[in-house]
């Protein structure tokens, strides 16, 4: 008699390493959680929900989402050039859930998904398990290598394989690198697509969290046709994670489809409703604005920190996000180093796990959300005596 | 150039019959949603949540759910004989992504499913979208028809066919029919899937809304091993489908293993901690019991309609649940009785979506939740009108 509960597929893999619980009692550089300091009071919200719209926030949801929130989100999407109306819009159980969806839409086991390395770690995982596989192109302070993702796609047609279906990248404070990509590029890319015949998938859960120069335009805003691009986002990191409140924004008949591959029958309305009252009263904004400034103070903390105590380590310093991505010099290990730093109480992850092909083993992906400004400072200290220990060791 | 954003995979099926919104002005008796009259006032639980617990409510959650309603799952649990701990329990977002992750879990495509026939509708299409292949088996007053199970297994295995590798049943006021499986057939069941090396799936939302007589255990608690059957569960039916609480009582092995496939990252902590919080203080059980009552008098007056107003039709007075199951005269079809009965004012299906394999065409699924018993009263005399205009036709 076999297991009766053994794993019937190969592709069976195990939880990314962002998903499990960070040991306690460490400084959390660990995961782009919201900052204590900025989860907003939602009572009110609550309030009325529960109250005033209790027969819409505690019945089944519709599968698309309401109404209020998805016509939101037009608004909002609006505010940055992109063109849709309420059926271009599907609510979703926050940002992963997007991807995953968008995943099983568009792709079949063995199709290739080009992506930047270093990316979203947790988006490798979630590719993964709808059977792609990969295409890692490399990125600068401009973004993705648009010309060297051109370069491979011509030499693979060349060598008569195909080439990506889905080019996936969140070209605002970039996760984990806070690279924005130049509207060059945006360009290019988009050009790209449609010579090559992709579909881009724009994850944008950071562009709001802008700490300095001019926003540019979404991708998507630069599609005329709407089905080239298709765009993912998420409330957590402009308002608060555990809202679980993200949604799809993309051509009508993907949003159709995308529908009947989400078959948990539809999100929770309760949080679709506060998310739509923070929207339409304009709290949302102020919620972001602050959530920005913290993040502002938290990635300025960090960097000085850094500078300071742990010189030989190479970042770029964001202009926006939750994200810093630090070079150890040559030879120096990621991994070696998190466990060092674990050992002097600062938890954070190797960039290891943020490559979809070979990784290169001497990077780190630090996230500055969660820890206050006075933490961070301590944490960046921390973080020199576990380069020094093992720069002796 | 191909559709950019063409379909993938052949088995993009459609949005579920049930998952579609109801044509408004229609009495409905389509959707087994909650009564809006029982919907309950969470406020006090939300402002706690939102207030002291707001670094739990907001931040990411923990991926298999906050221990709190883990804990309050197995403290629940206990009191139907189910034994299990906090490892044994994930948290999910309602009951149709729990089926969705234990089907993940433990279908490879083209494995066979047994189920009854008819079931949950939606449930049909989650195996199906797994690559499941059926097995219906048919079901009398005391549930699933388990001779009937083993002679086709018998008779497969002697053909060099597998069994199935699942068994999927809702024991307690079945959807559609509303049928409690007997405590014999409980037994032989668990007993079957030993000898023959199956997984029971055991969906349980409508055991506490029981109008009479004594409950039966659930398979769960009389499987010694804990491995051969894993419960499925929901708020849905007994505190309000909005919240999107669902949860999966397994071995810890495939609770681990549900997890990894859970790529959304856990459900949001907020509607967790509200749920959590009712099962602590004793409301859950008090909501529940005001859920019972206004079922049962549901209940009362469709039976009492439709054997006043719709003699013809056959049915079984469900003690329990929120669905009831209609037979019409040989011959007549559900769905032109639906449509007719659209015609009527009253929205239902057809029992014909509840069949896996061959459908019955002359059945009715007529869930008795949302609508008053005043306007279910109303409704049975429209069926009873358009049955006697199909009757004349």
């Amino acid at each position: 008699m076999t297991d009766p509960i053994a794993p019937a597929r190969s592709a069976d893999l195990a939880v990314p390493v962002a998903l499990a619980p960070t040991p306690a009692g460490l400084l959390k550089l660990s995961v782009g959680n919201g900052s204590p300091a900025t989860l907003p009071d939602l009572t009110a919200e609550a309030v009325r929900a529960l109250g005033a719209m209790r027969e819409e926030a505690l019945q089944y949801g519709p599968l698309y989402g309401i109404d209020a929130l998805r016509d939101g989100l037009v608004r909002l999407l609006a505010e940055d050039g992109v063109r849709t109306a309420r059926d271009g819009i599907i609510v979703v159980n926050g940002g992963k859930q997007a991807l995953e969806l968008v995943a099983r839409a568009l792709l079949a086991p063995g199709d290739l998904v080009a992506l930047t390395a270093p990316t979203f770690l947790t988006a490798i995982s979630i590719f993964r398990r709808e059977g792609a596989t990969f295409l890692p192109i490399p990125l600068d302070g401009e973004g993705m290598r648009v010309d060297l993702l051109e370069a491979a796609i011509v030499a693979r047609r060349a060598a008569g394989l195909p080439g990506p279906r889905l080019v996936f990248d969140m070209p605002d404070f970039h996760n984990p690198t806070g690279v924005t990509m130049s509207l060059d590029r945006r360009r290019r890319l988009l050009d790209l697509a449609e010579a090559h015949d992709f579909v881009i998938l724009e994850d944008d859960p950071y562009r709001r969290i802008r700490f300095e120069g001019a926003s540019l335009p979404p991708i998507r805003s630069l599609d005329p046709t709407g089905r080239r691009v298709v765009g993912v986002g998420t409330m957590a990191k402009m308002l608060a994670p555990g809202l679980k409140v993200g949604w799809i924004d993309a051509d009508p008949a993907l949003v159709r489809r995308i529908g009947a591959l989400k078959m948990d029958g539809g999100s929770s309305p309760l949080t679709q409703r506060i998310v739509a009252d923070l929207i339409a009263s304009g709290r949302l904004a102020d919620i972001t604005r602050a959530i920005t400034a913290e993040m502002r103070a938290h990635r300025d903390a960090l960097a000085a920190g850094l500078e300071r105590h742990v010189p030989a380590l190479r970042f770029r310093r964001p202009a926006g996000g939750y994200f810093l991505w630090g070079e150890l010099p040559d030879g120096m290990d990621g991994d070696v180093f998190a466990e060092a730093a674990a050992r002097h109480g600062v938890a954070l992850f190797s960039g290891v796990h943020c490559f979809p092909g070979e990784p290169r083993r001497n990077t780190l992906r630090i996230c500055y959300s969660v820890c206050t400004p006075a933490e961070l400072e301590r944490a960046a200290e921390a973080l020199g005596r576990a380069y020094a220990a093992l720069a002796a060791g």
